[in-house]
């Protein structure tokens, strides 16, 4: 517990390869690490391309830079840094940044606003260009459709284990893939926290389709996980579709097709939130915390963000303790008009552990600590008020939260 | 640092007695502990008396008596209890505070609505009242004008020291005495979370005027700090004033009287509030957050809560590292409309660290560390959109902190 492993065990799925999307990675050594920690990719002609993005007032300097070339041109490469964030680096940190989109667009011989940048590491501190513009051919050099793992690995920081996700859906004997990988393991919470995620389809997807499947995906899923409450200056998820599957294509959001893609993007997305949250700094507990019956979607949200941001619970889950009282605690300080305590039942799992304003009388402090020293558990809380319900993923606090973080940086 | 003791030095102030208020302690062995965990208060038949309490709808039964009680009746006695909350209790919860109202009301001649029921420690169970009212008239043999200092023993929990505050103020060649004291090292933000706080003066005031002030000092303290961002079941601050002192009358909220009161209280009660994060569950920094140049009130608190709740400012604070990027990164995910991060500007204490959206030029690490490794500092914002400004406190997240709420049960 609590010893810098992901939660539970992770295998790493067979990837799909995504015609029109090649991956190629490179070490420049930003860091000084021995693992790669550069990635180049590049995008099929036919390409639609989506995103969403940090909501952070501090947005980092590549942040403002891939808005504003997707807003001018089509995208053709991306290219991926870890080991340095460059936010909070002003005009040095824009400038840098568009230096290795220009480098790779001079040697792809196409324009630097056909190219997307990210970064992902430290802040404060302005890119190394010169370090990463060296590698760049490397990285081109490397440019093969199987690189998805390799990928994954050089997009990395305070994460453990590379994190992928692969799909296939079917459709009127057409099929689809859906391939994509991410980084994250702190710093998560809702409007995108320190995580990268690139998502890729071969379907044939409108752009303007695209950006709604995305948005959805993203709501479905790396908005639904938190490790500590704190959001970062560089998040984005990417969703690319290729194109180059001309069997499937998806022209309509009323369309069967539509549908079928959507619920394997989603299936992906989350997947990838939810080896995120696995991998949470210091996380030895995966919790899923499911509030039912709010009388709207947005007070299941705010009780169990509620809970799932309570120290106090957190720590208790830590320690494998069912401590209720801090979970209708935290339940009680939602922002929720006129809750009555009375009407609200909480389970671990399958035990229920309060009803009536007070504990279960069917609870057991052995019942509940049982499923409380499981590795993974739902903490699912019933407010009595109406039909909706909204589920959240998130993780315990633990000693080793304290110590990555405390030492981060030296 | 972080081991388990408050940050700096801590001396007992000199505490000047009220008159018309006496404090008699016992030990009912709630919790099998050496230390006494039963407190009795007897006010004088003049005095006035005004409380605030927790927002949390699991609010604890001895809350909702308290309530009732102050509505129904005037309050004679306070009845403090340790070491069992007695919250989400429900019916049973309710009888067994409403048996020991009854109980002490009996052996004072009075009815148990002039009783005033508090607890504080472990949710969930039961008060055991049989206990306290077997230590009731030894409570009240004990009952004395300086029995402050015992009574701030008997109320701790997690608190590592008993917390007192005490000040004068004059006017007219008047004299009037503040005396408080508190419990509470964890759980506390905004809302008023799991602390205690009785404060009296002997002056005279009218009622209406005492629940101004009352207000208006919590605001100004308790509602100011924050350990975990985590609220309390059972908070309450209460404000007695005694009336013994027939020469220090406040009968008008536009008097000097009144002025020259409300300043000194608000001293106690900061003094007091500033005392609980000192003690803050695995504190090692006081930490002082102040944001100013806002555009109102709430979005400088606003962007100090977001400071003092991020878990990675607060790791970087106990690790000593001008992680100015965490910093920035909390500022950025406050919900303030159209923050331009170029107008935003950090201190640690008087050393800049940011400028124009990135780090200040003057900035150099080794100052920064210098200030972060202090045991108080204070981190300033300014956000360069008006001219509000306003201060919270707050503490760092250690080691200990996991130690402490991880193993508080066992």
């Amino acid at each position: 517990m609590g010893d810098n492993m992901p939660v539970g065990e992770i295998i790493w799925p067979t990837m799909h390869k995504i015609a029109g999307l090649k991956l190629g990675t490179a070490n420049a050594r930003i860091k000084n690490s021995e693992r790669d920690d550069v990635v180049v990719m590049q995008l099929s002609e036919n390409a639609t391309i989506a995103g969403v993005f940090t909501q952070n007032a501090f947005c980092a300097e590549p942040v403002k830079i891939c808005r504003h070339h997707l807003d001018q041109a089509r995208a053709e490469l991306i290219l991926i840094n870890s080991g340095n964030a460059n936010a909070c680096t002003g005009a040095d940190g824009w400038n840098a940044a568009m230096a290795c989109c220009e480098a790779l667009a001079k040697l792809r011989g196409c324009e630097k606003e056909n190219v997307l940048p990210f970064s992902t590491g430290v802040i404060g501190e302005v890119l190394p260009y010169e370090k990463i513009c060296a590698v760049l051919s490397q990285a081109i050099d490397d440019l093969q459709e199987d690189n998805w793992r390799k990928a994954a690995r050089a997009i990395m920081t305070t994460d453990t284990v590379a994190k992928g996700a692969s799909e296939v859906c079917e459709y009127k004997d057409k099929i689809a893939h859906v391939t994509g990988i991410a980084k994250g393991s702190g710093m998560i919470k809702p409007d995108m926290a320190t995580m990268l995620a690139y998502i890729a389809t071969d379907a044939v997807v409108e752009e303007s389709i695209l950006e709604i499947i995305c948005k959805r995906a993203a709501d479905a899923s790396f908005n639904r996980i938190t490790i500590d409450g704190d959001t970062s200056t560089n998040d984005a998820a990417i969703l690319i579709a290729t194109g180059e599957n001309q069997s499937f294509v998806v022209d309509r959001i009323d369309s069967k097709a539509y549908e079928v893609l959507e619920q394997t993007i989603i299936k992906v997305f989350k997947q990838l939130a939810q080896l995120i949250v696995r991998d949470g700094e210091g996380a030895s507990k995966f919790i899923e915390v499911q509030v039912e019956g709010g009388a709207n979607k947005y007070e299941c949200l705010d009780v169990a963000y509620e809970i799932a941001h309570s120290p106090l619970v957190k720590t208790a889950a830590f320690a494998s303790d069912a401590n209720w009282g801090r979970i209708v605690m935290a339940i009680g300080k939602a922002p929720v008009e006129e809750l009555d305590s009375k009407s609200v039942k909480v389970w671990i799992n399958d035990v229920q552990i309060v009803e009536n304003g007070g504990r279960a009388r069917s609870y057991t402090e052995e019942a509940g600590s049982a499923e409380m020293a499981k590795s993974e558990f739902c903490i699912r809380v019933n407010l009595g008020r109406g039909n909706y319900s909204e589920s959240i993923w998130t993780s315990d606090l633990s000693h080793e939260y304290i110590k990555i973080n405390a030492e981060y940086r030296s």
